[in-house]
């Protein structure tokens, strides 16, 4: 935990914050925070700043907090991606959102294993903390929207068009020539593919879309650090 | 597995291999590789090619190969990096091999846990599987080589600049405003910190041997994915 971040229910005061649970044995038990100590601090879709720990008792811990930054900013960059196993879809979640992601839709393609969409990970209630641990970690304040999309026909046929407006789209596509990294700092959309990859017939409809290939090079990397590399390119 | 990582002790005959333990429990069990199957192999330390599935016992699996093509080519990437807790070692070394890097050097710093280097995970002898299954990930038939330095005074006296010899040396400094981008395709060492950063004494004396602060922006991510982020923009 780089920032502890905030929601409004942890407000006993208009500033000051008990928090419990999971946060607190983190503050108090991992990261050993005494009273007197600044921390940093972010309010959930807001902005940024300290707290001073004013009272550590053996369930809670209290902070006087102000708020006085931004969060940091996010890239242009809309990730489409297949849905993955649910091991590699947390994966997902915490690289695009510590990495600035603000937008991701996870959608259904042929090698997509069926059982993926049944997952409980999937569920936002779930998968709520594992958004908010990524945003600890790169001291963001904003989550992500997420969205899925259970069939490729509505996601070819609409979803993504809706979803990539006003933006380039991009997918991963070994054969590809082109790299990521000319499209740097430009509105995007990220394409990319389950662990088997597109088929070609969904490759065509991506092409018929607008949608450019682009290629990581001869090797085949495991998704999450293809994901990360790709979105290294693009920030 | 990708590609099957073949050594000089599987062939039974100059063009026939026979495959026992995990590498064949992976071809039967999860892969599930028939006889006449052809599969993509590569020859540890020289070509990649095909092998056809002559035969499956219970116990192995026989395979007749050929070998026409070169590995993918290596990243112009040297990586110095503190050593890491053992399960991100683990990860460094996975990403640093499949993302095509060929000399990794793992190094003490202030903030590195003396722990770490009595952990049994750094000893080649236990870390070479683990290469070998990122070859099998990426389709590479090259090891990288491994070294340690457990003494910075040692690193930044002598051995980092025998390392980077003929490199531009950049190492990760969140205040800094270069983009790693910028060094992309040309000759590098990648210097990374800890998991709690270089101190102020090691990034001045890394600025005194000419290495070059470039930063990942404003957020903090985990060491594996600003690795794999960074050498997707060296890449």
């Amino acid at each position: 935990m780089n920032r502890l971040i905030l929601e409004t229910s942890d407000f006993i005061s208009p500033d000051v914050c008990r928090i419990t649970g999971r946060r607190f044995r983190q503050l108090v038990d991992v990261i050993k925070t005494p009273v007197g100590k600044v921390c940093k601090v972010g309010l959930l879709g807001a902005l940024r700043g300290t707290g001073e720990v004013i009272e550590v008792t053996s369930e809670d811990i209290t902070l006087r907090v102000t708020f006085d930054e931004k969060s940091p900013e996010a890239i242009p960059v809309r990730l489409a991606i297949a849905l993955q196993r649910p091991q590699t879809f947390s994966k997902v979640l915490h690289i695009a959102t510590t990495m600035g992601v603000k937008e991701i839709l996870f959608f259904h393609s042929f090698k997509v294993e069926k059982s993926y969409w049944q997952s409980p990970r999937i569920l936002p209630e779930n998968f709520r903390s594992e958004l908010i641990e990524a945003l600890e970690q790169c001291g963001d304040t904003i989550l992500p929207e997420i969205k899925f999309c259970n069939r490729f026909k509505d996601f070819s046929e609409g979803v993504l068009q809706d979803f990539s407006s006003g933006s380039t789209m991009i997918f991963g596509d070994p054969p590809a020539t082109r790299n990521a990294a000319e499209f740097n700092n430009t509105p995007v959309t990220l394409i990319v593919g389950p662990e088997g990859g597109l088929t070609e017939y969904e490759t065509t409809k991506l092409r018929e879309l607008g949608a450019i290939g682009v290629t990581l090079g001869a090797r085949i990397l495991r998704t999450e650090y293809a994901l990360a590399a790709l979105l290294g390119k693009l920030s």
